[in-house]
């Protein structure tokens, strides 16, 4: 029989919030011979000050367990800029070599954009999550005197950079459009822009089928928002892929509803889905938080570990739900949750 | 009697051709005793292509001399990526001390937007032009091997990063909304973050005046297009600031509107200003290009020179102009120059 043994990291905020709903969504989904066991995980700001802890070798060893981590979102006013950042977040997304970040945006009927017209909005990027300016090297001499330098190192490694770009392609080519960007700042950041685009074009040979296109980031921005259409995936380094992603929300109806994919395609470690936006500690607690975006992240997940028919039924939950929305009071957290359970049970 | 002694350069593409409208409508404005000279220099695509080279020592030393330098666009597909950006346009940019990348986005009247609705959007980017991922430190091993690592430092210095934060600060402080946002990643590049961060920090207490808020650079792309009306003045680093300026102009009428100022505050060296387009090698040599931000780009020009009361001449013929447009045919190159160069003058 089959099962799946998730580990939950709530959060903080309203990570809390919106984990629960997309563990009601989950259960109400899974067929009744799929056995879920779950384990809650009290990472975030108030572990951090108790224990000082962010995360442990020890806590690594138990998440490796799991097949699968669903995360709320992590982060609070109270913790300094970059502890949890880089002592959490990014430190799994590295210990468990999650090098594909998958972010998919797609503008449901009945949503709203910040955009004029009616654009047409499918596309999803492809984020390098272990290289690039995330690696934490670099450093600080003289600090806190007017002769301080403070440096960051964007490492890129040929390795690094062919997995995620054949990865691209892989998604490109199983997509109707066949289309595959890559994203960069070639003309300037050159010895990272060569490696990435050499790379690039050496892949690409390999899939004839899919027609691909350069762009620089600054000029991709342009395009976010004057031709979203253009896009069918995009593949980026780690910084660009973090701001093309928080851009490529906004314009497919925001945060609220952008979920994303930590994977490591080889399965040697779990992979790690949550929600594209964060700890929104201004509205926590409150149940104003909308959980769809938690919720397309257990789809997510459930189609990373096999159960297609399952997350194709919670996105076309969320579709169905998104397009009733209009007009209609605004609900609670769990209002919205309880509505997409029952849809997907139906 | 006055005089400019004006550098101009204009370059590949349509740079030809904008810089001659620019040119057209800064002698229509001049008063008759300010004598107007120009040289024009031939950098960019020809030139490297026929001598290999992009800008010489001798290059600089003539430059030096002139009170500023008038850029249209540089840049060709014949030209591998890179060569020209590093090779002309940084080189330049650094060896001035161009310091201040000053980039205004102001939605006019009558001016297209991606953006639904009716947005206010009225701000200024101060973006960091020496220092950041855009020094060209870094480097390559193993090139072409599936073992190549390539790096790319971002160099950060308190001595850059407090001048340009004190000019920012300086020109919120001139505006009537008095607010300033720091862009930057200080929750994931900690140590530049950190020295970005305890500067703006620390030069705010001076100006009690200013509204801050910091944000991270994926939450303001967001904020881009969800509230543009949210910003006054923006400071941030090189990177970051090219791509939140080709998101701003984007969002504020397009790149046919968008004007900058490579500036070196001291007067040290020339400052150089340009329009944000690139040299758009599709449409050029016929007449298609819109003149309007290399106009605007000479209004940024005559402002640093001291030329209030024409800059701002220019600022309205360009507001009139664009008022008047919606409806109408379009119109050519040396058409908009023209109507330009007849409302300044009259
Ligand atoms: C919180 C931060 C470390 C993270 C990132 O920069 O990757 C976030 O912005 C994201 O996009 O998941
Ligand atoms: C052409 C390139 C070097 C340049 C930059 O990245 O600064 C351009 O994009 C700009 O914004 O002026």
């Amino acid at each position: 029989s089959r099962s799946i043994n998730l580990a939950v990291i709530p959060g903080d905020g309203i990570g809390q919030e919106v984990v629960a709903e997309g563990l009601k969504v989950l259960s109400a989904v899974l067929p009744q011979d799929v056995k879920l066991e779950t384990k809650e995980y009290d990472f975030g700001a108030k572990r951090y000050h108790a224990t000082g802890e962010t995360l442990t070798d020890a806590d690594l060893d138990a998440l490796k367990k799991h097949d699968a981590i669903l995360l709320g979102a992590i982060g609070d006013p109270s913790v300094p800029s970059g502890v949890l950042e880089r002592g959490f977040l990014l430190k799994l997304r590295f210990a468990f070599d999650h090098h594909v970040n998958l972010r998919p945006s797609k503008l449901l009927p009945g949503v709203a954009t910040p955009l004029a017209g009616e654009p047409q909005i499918d596309f999803v990027v492809v984020r390098e999550g272990t290289e690039g300016p995330y690696t934490g090297n670099g450093g600080t001499i003289r600090k806190g005197t007017e002769h301080e330098v403070a440096t960051e190192v964007s490492v890129n490694t040929a390795f690094g950079v062919e997995r995620v770009v054949r990865d691209a392609f892989a998604r490109a080519q199983a997509r109707p459009r066949k289309k595959l960007a890559l994203i960069h700042k070639n003309n300037v950041l050159t010895f990272a822009g060569h490696l990435w685009t050499n790379i690039f074009n050496k892949v690409a040979e390999e899939f004839p089928e899919v027609t691909t296109e350069y762009m620089h980031v600054d000029a991709a921005t342009i395009y976010l928002v004057t031709q979203p259409e253009r896009f069918d995936v995009i593949v980026t380094d780690n910084l660009f892929g973090d701001i093309v992603t928080d851009l490529a929300a906004a314009v497919a109806g925001g945060i609220g509803v952008a979920a994303s994919g930590n994977i490591n395609p080889s399965g040697e470690f779990p992979s790690m889905f949550e929600p594209v936006h964060g700890s929104a500690p201004d509205i926590a607690g409150q149940g104003k938080a909308d959980p769809t975006a938690t919720v397309l992240s257990v789809a997510l997940l459930l189609r990373h570990l096999g159960y297609e028919a399952e997350a194709a039924r919670i996105d076309e939950a969320v579709a169905a739900d998104l397009s009733e929305r209009t007009g209609k009071p605004a609900r609670s957290t769990s209002e919205i949750g309880d509505a997409l359970a029952v849809r997907v049970a139906g």
